[in-house]
């Protein structure tokens, strides 16, 4: 067997053994990069820099490494969804281990994009998290509500709405779009919440977690209890009033603070 | 060339490859599971559980999922290595933003089991966090005082002396370990420290979020700040004074509460 065939063996049979094991790896650059032998191998620092994201050991990044969009899309259209539905479950089995006081003041604070619904095929076309966000493009994107549900957390609002846990859902999405948000939501399956919480404009120039933090204070002090708080980033997690407990969704296209 | 000789060529060229690239794949199974198709994916699965660890969504687990044996083996000797080093290059990051008063009473709390020093030998040879543990024979392993350092960890550790932060080890091994423990941070490369604390007798029901709570507490109230901390498990990061940033390295072998 010549030297070349015996190569082109050899990584058809990796391939093949890949593919079986479901090791996921760059199938699809969505812009190849060059690489030669002794080249850093780019999914390996990808790997790790997503998981220094989801971590929160790497914070306040702009946008995602231009060498990851390649790795970054290919997580997105594959493993994201497993390491989402893993979330849910413990989310369901955390929910289903409550005692609940049974009297409507239990409720579950939802963040909305990229936790109850999905922008990906927003960012499938704008190099998942590579280029800056254009908040105009972006923006007409909300106006079309056809965001859809991120499964997994649908799965888990109607697994809560059985057991007694209202939703309440706490978006940084301007006051403006409240009609297109509550078709959307209600499209996409969410057909019923306690409340609704957009960011006012008095909160135009707080971060995240200090608005969150803030309105999450208010639902407490009206008398609710926040049971548990599922968001894509970690300033929907941080600050006060957290929830008893809180679920961390992947999310490695963008960064809020 | 031989069919026999072939597959050893091919899993000898893997594991170079594998070695050379680092990348992830499953190439032993320390304890084969049957697959076929329409089966569950173990790798999958397995990635997000990791994942869920990681992230603290998955709490207070006692062993890994045993299907996820070959997994997370093939993940220590891998990927591991990898993602703490993306950890530790955040921190030296951190600290190399840090405005010191240069007094003297800046430090970095550091872990040592699965942060400073690895016992990455003794779970290979046990498993890789399948088999409950067997305090015996850990213990014996601990007198042994061989396990390695985390070369991550002895890096930033070397990067935080230069720049005048000093080292403050804090160990949910007991008092009785200290001579060991002593030597083995010494011989591993890690050979001067402001204190190194070790669990008293006080702490033998406590939980160690609340040990290290107390004893870091301690620290600042003699004065000190606490810049960074840095451990492998949550335990070691959530509490009080917990220190103004906090560094979770990687660890799917055990979770301590």
């Amino acid at each position: 067997m010549g030297k070349e065939s015996m190569w082109a063996l050899l990584i058809f049979v990796a391939a093949i053994r890949g593919s079986l094991a479901g090791i996921p790896r760059e199938i699809h650059l969505l812009r190849p990069h060059s690489g030669s032998a002794g080249e850093r191998v780019h999914g390996l620092y990808c790997l790790s820099w997503r998981l220094g994201v989801e971590t929160h050991n790497i914070k306040n990044w702009n946008t995602v490494p231009r060498e990851c969009e390649g790795y970054v899309g290919h997580y997105m259209l594959h493993q994201y969804r497993e390491d989402s539905k893993v979330v849910a479950r413990e989310a369901v089995l955390y929910a289903k281990s409550l005692k609940l006081a049974g009297d409507g003041k239990d409720v579950w604070v939802f963040d909305i994009d990229e936790t109850s619904l999905s922008n990906l095929p927003y960012y499938a076309e704008h190099g998942f998290g590579v280029e800056p966000l254009n908040p105009t493009q972006f923006g007409q994107w909300i106006l079309t509500g056809k965001a859809p549900a991120l499964p997994e957390t649908l799965e888990l609002y109607r697994e809560l709405l059985k057991l007694g846990i209202k939703p309440i859902f706490l978006t940084g999405r301007p006051e403006d779009a409240r009609n297109i948000t509550s078709s959307n939501l209600r499209n996409a399956g969410f057909r019923t919440w306690e409340m609704l919480i957009l960011k006012g404009s008095a909160y135009s120039e707080t971060t995240a977690v200090v608005y969150k933090s803030s309105e999450r204070r208010k639902v407490e002090e009206s008398g609710y209890r926040i049971v548990g708080n599922i968001g894509d980033q970690w300033s929907d997690l941080l600050g006060i009033h957290v929830g008893n407990r809180t679920f961390k969704l992947p999310n490695p296209m963008y960064y809020i603070s």
